[in-house]
């Protein structure tokens, strides 16, 4: 038997999620039966997506249920193998994440690719779905052209410093938002034209003074007053990504939307929202692209690393408060 | 010489426009000069998006000019031509509107059909701007597939009407929403499926009554409540094209967008806004399959006509107060 640690939802959140909406437990892992495989998480996500699945409502992806084991990525390494295609060693992908071990079908494993140089986390986030998340919006509902100038928000995160930096390859001018002068100046550092800092105030004068001709493109990872800004200095047939607005998440009330929405007609913008699943056909030419880039230099990421199971609802809670730069992953 | 009552723009509107607006002034106008036509106008428009053109700010159209006459779309007939290609009685079309007679280059008119059965004033309406909005609003942004639910605000109206009817035509169910009894009498006159009646109250329950499925497609008139609803009962990959928000027309506050502008995420939605003028390409199209289901009695029209170019003001200010069914005109 293998011992595992495992977080549950104890309660729903209300508001911003608190140590008290989890729990922890420890179960007994036995020998896979067969078609099943054992394995052992190396690393597990924790991603701002998490937080609607808390909410007892329907959406794209059910809710969490009270008193069972969270769902999430992780990667782990096949410890047991009953089942054909899986040998111990193997490095594997799964959604069993929030856990230490685990014994599943062979078909919920998705064997990964050792790259030299590439650490396993990487496939919770540069190389996974956050890295998809930001390929497939900004290509397909951004259209990026040569010239064009992005803005994204959240820039320093998971997703949206793919965000950036693909719209760099892809010859654009790149405005990306970030809270706090360490992440702008690593935005900086990895060849971003404009980092602009949102808690330093005025967003909206410095996004203008970033981009005084207004902008072709918006990944929105933020919405609220980041969404509001960015309608108001959007060009004519400007294309926005509406991947999150994580400053709704923990809202209690509904928030008001942008105060200029009309703006939506004049300026002949399209503003759509995607779910990383609409994309999954994009995922063999996004692993190559983005396997090249990584390998090229041209695609830097940072991950912020959680030490241990017990850290993971710190590590899912500080994602509200911007504690990561780069993806934010628990190494257990 | 001509003698021409017009309408001149005498003071930029604060909130809704009123008489105090607009001032009436008598020109002559001379013969035409060569490559120049006069023309008498018979039916001149007044629309919506007008009301945009009464601020002091950049637009994809330029502002009216304070002092001078207004402008839009008109129909009238040629009295004396000084141009080739024309002659007169030729009916034709132009910008020239606001105004009783005029004199214009050739190149500024467009010579119209006389379609047996349709009054000159439908090239204002169902087979002229509005006509082409609704037209390639729904077909190139809704993008309505048989089986669909249509949900259109401002039913009623120029624009509306129509959407709602060439949904019916692509085998969509359709909800319209509309203002008052006669006029959602009028929807239900015309084969629509089910009209509901937004002065009624509860707009978000007779909805959801009308559509318990939800929509898959919303084309926006009005913007404001409408919307939000909208988003509220859209379904997975929804597309709302975005024509008119004319319930923020004369704000002289910016209006709270859509509280629940988050579910654009979750459920994958494209909000796109548009001007005729992205679509101007499929005019010839437009021409050939409206007239051709005017004729078959498919599409029905009204109008709202004034009479004479002292109610012109009037017609325009009572669009906000939703005074016309259909579209409305002024005869000259």
């Amino acid at each position: 038997m293998t011992t595992s640690h495992e977080i549950r939802l104890k309660s729903r959140p209300v508001g911003l999620p608190t140590e008290g909406n989890f729990e922890s437990a420890t179960v007994e892992v036995g020998v896979p039966e067969a078609g099943k495989v054992l394995v052992r998480n190396h690393f597990m996500s924790v991603d701002p997506y998490m937080r609607g699945r808390m909410y007892d409502r329907a959406s794209y992806i059910p809710p969490f249920v009270v008193g069972e084991v969270l769902q999430g990525h992780a990667v782990g390494e096949v410890v047991e193998s009953n089942a054909d295609g899986f040998v111990p060693g193997d490095l594997v992908s799964s959604m069993y994440g929030w856990r230490e071990a685990f014994t599943a079908p062979a078909a919920a494993l998705e064997k990964l690719p050792a790259l030299p140089g590439v650490s396993p986390s990487a496939y919770l986030g540069v190389l996974g779905m956050p890295g998809l998340t930001a390929y497939a919006g900004l290509l397909e509902i951004g259209q990026p052209k040569e010239g064009d100038t992005v803005f994204v928000s959240g820039g320093a995160g998971a997703v949206g410093s793919v965000v950036a930096q693909i719209a760099k390859i892809k010859g654009c001018t790149v405005v990306a938002s970030a809270g706090g002068k360490d992440k702008c100046d690593w935005l900086r550092a990895a060849g971003i034209d404009h980092a602009v800092d949102y808690k330093a105030g005025d967003l909206l004068g410095q996004v203008k003074a970033a981009a005084p001709k207004g902008i072709d493109v918006y990944f929105d990872n933020v919405g609220g007053e980041h969404l509001e800004v960015a309608i108001e200095v959007a060009r004519m047939g400007a294309r926005f990504a509406e991947c999150g607005m994580i400053s709704a998440y923990n809202a209690t009330e509904p928030t008001p939307g942008p105060r200029n929405i009309i703006m939506v007609v004049g300026k002949s913008l399209k503003i759509q929202g995607f779910i990383v699943s609409n994309f999954g056909h994009l995922r063999g030419q996004f692993m190559a692209d983005m396997g090249g880039w990584i390998a090229d230099g041209r695609i830097k990421y940072e991950e912020t690393v959680m030490d241990g199971i017990a850290s993971a609802p710190d590590a899912f809670v500080g994602l509200f408060s911007g504690g990561n730069t780069g993806k934010m992953v628990v190494k257990l």
